[in-house]
């Protein structure tokens, strides 16, 4: 079973690491512990809304955005690729 | 601040309605409370990643799917159109 949280967390792990930062630093700036972030990134537990825009903001990412990687990363799991265009 | 539990819920309920299916066989099929259903589609609770995958195995629908429609939503409180294709 694909299951939401995972994908957003390879989503997010994912956008950090193509940032060269270490959990410790977006942490801090998202202001939640490295625990948290840690157990978030590994799709072990559900962030809240409110926590996924504080990492998305520490990570200068649209929640938007970081959610149309989330689709892609689903349709991955499920054995499709997907297309977004004209998202401007 | 716009919150991704707001835009699952209201891509929960447009999908819902646009079956013309009520809260309570929705909530029956996914063998979740009418009430946790309900408080969902209001954006007032947040979904277990396992919980969201009965909703839309109760719906018809992929997961992948939903969350392309929440992308587009989210977009959409971000003042963005969002178009997709090629999703097959």
């Amino acid at each position: 079973m694909v299951l939401l949280r995972q994908a957003v967390g390879h989503t997010l792990r994912a956008a950090r690491t193509s940032q060269a930062r270490t959990l410790r630093e977006v942490a801090r700036d998202a202001r939640v512990s490295l625990g948290y972030l840690s157990e978030v990134e590994r799709g072990q537990k559900e962030a809240s809304s409110e926590l996924l825009n504080a990492i998305c903001n520490a990570l200068g990412l649209n929640l938007s955005d970081v959610f149309i990687d989330v689709s892609k990363e689903l349709k991955s799991r499920e054995g499709v690729t997907l297309t977004v265009v004209d998202a401007a």
